[in-house]
């Protein structure tokens, strides 16, 4: 008898929906595909959960259902994702479903989350590119990609980076063919109308300053964690 | 006095998440801009309905409350798409809230939805690469595009389009210099794995069946649509 393996992508209040759809589209395709895979979304409550955008998502399964999945994806978001930080039920679930999980992965500032729970300690990720120096709060090493693996843990840059980096999964859990399926499935064919992202023309600055905004908003009751974060990020030295 | 310009994504059961999640990350970014533009999402009631994927979302408004939007944006999906197209509820709303509608929006077999709801007649517009014949049986012309603006009405190809389409609308919303910092923010600079899709190595026939099998479940209980749309699809000479 095989038994069922589970990606979990984890939801709390106020997250990005395209952190957590994005890849949730692409390991809904692998479970579609029948090879042994199967998606949910778990929650500390199956309730509607507001998030960055205008709609509430209500998660498949309770933490409690979930206790250890295979797979477990941890995405992230502006001022609420800083106060997850600081949430003890989320980190302690994430803590505890990593243990005994072979993928650990995160989206955005989602890694951060991993962070606190203590799964970032050694090693290389990244996170949303504006908020890259936070990671060494954590032990971390920031390392400038669409996406980073060290070990089982994968992380993958800011929101859309989710994407690619769920095809990479599909291709590392099953093999190619399979992700060349549900990438033809989803028709994702990017074709930004204003070509790929010109850094030389983005407001560093400006998008710095939004993160650390929703920084000091989300931890505005915990001026300890602010602070590593904000040395961390004082320190910055890396860029994207 | 500025009226905010309201931009709806009309959800209905069953929808394929991303195909609403990605243009709405997008829109609400350009939301967040200050420009007068506002995304809200519309059902038929604020309940949380099932989706194409493990989680279920509620809309923050209802077709009641959002009657003349400024813009109007359908995602698609499986089978319960083709069964949208059927209901006449929603269907009623799309044609009702189009009226004096700026931008009529489509991602996905959503323009399936707007062919059902009359829009698209003697228009060009694109769909799903695997349903494409299909938008004949609306009266529109198939272009196998990203993205196509014919007048008005701005269809997308499948799921992931949408977010290039949306990039594409903030660029003629309010341009450039906006779409440039959404785009930023997002981290939209995609890197699919395995490159863009190759077309050559994709299993047409399948997603084909896989359509035709959503087309004849949504609409088992309406043969003569399901037989229009199926003489549409035999007609296949396509390609995209």
């Amino acid at each position: 008898m095989t038994t069922t393996k589970t990606i979990a992508f984890v939801l709390y209040p106020g997250l990005t929906t395209l952190d957590f759809v994005g890849p949730l589209q692409v390991i809904s395709g692998l479970q579609g595909l029948g090879l042994g895979f199967e998606a949910v979304t778990v929650a500390a409550a199956r309730r509607p959960l507001p998030t960055d955008s205008p709609v509430s998502v209500t998660a498949s399964h309770t933490f409690e259902q979930v206790p250890a999945p295979y797979g477990l994806i941890v995405p992230g978001g502006g001022a609420p994702t800083f106060a997850a930080l600081a949430d003890e039920q989320l980190t302690g679930y994430v803590r505890q479903a990593a243990q005994d999980a072979e993928v650990v992965g995160s989206v955005c500032t989602g890694s951060l989350i991993l962070g606190a729970a203590g799964l970032l300690e050694g090693r290389e990720a990244v996170t949303h590119w504006a908020a890259m120096p936070m990671l060494r709060a954590f032990g971390a090493t920031p390392v400038s990609r669409r996406w980073v693996a060290d070990g089982r843990v994968l992380t993958a840059a800011g929101v859309a980076a989710g994407i690619d980096m769920a095809l990479h999964l599909v291709t590392e859990l099953v093999g190619e063919d399979a992700a060349r399926t549900i990438q033809a499935a989803i028709e994702y064919d990017p074709q930004p109308p204003l070509g790929p992202i010109d850094w030389d023309r983005v407001d560093r600055a400006f998008m710095e300053s939004v993160i650390r905004s929703a920084a000091e908003k989300g931890l505005a009751d915990h001026p300890e964690l602010l602070a590593r974060l904000a040395t961390a990020d004082g320190a910055r030295s890396v860029s994207p």
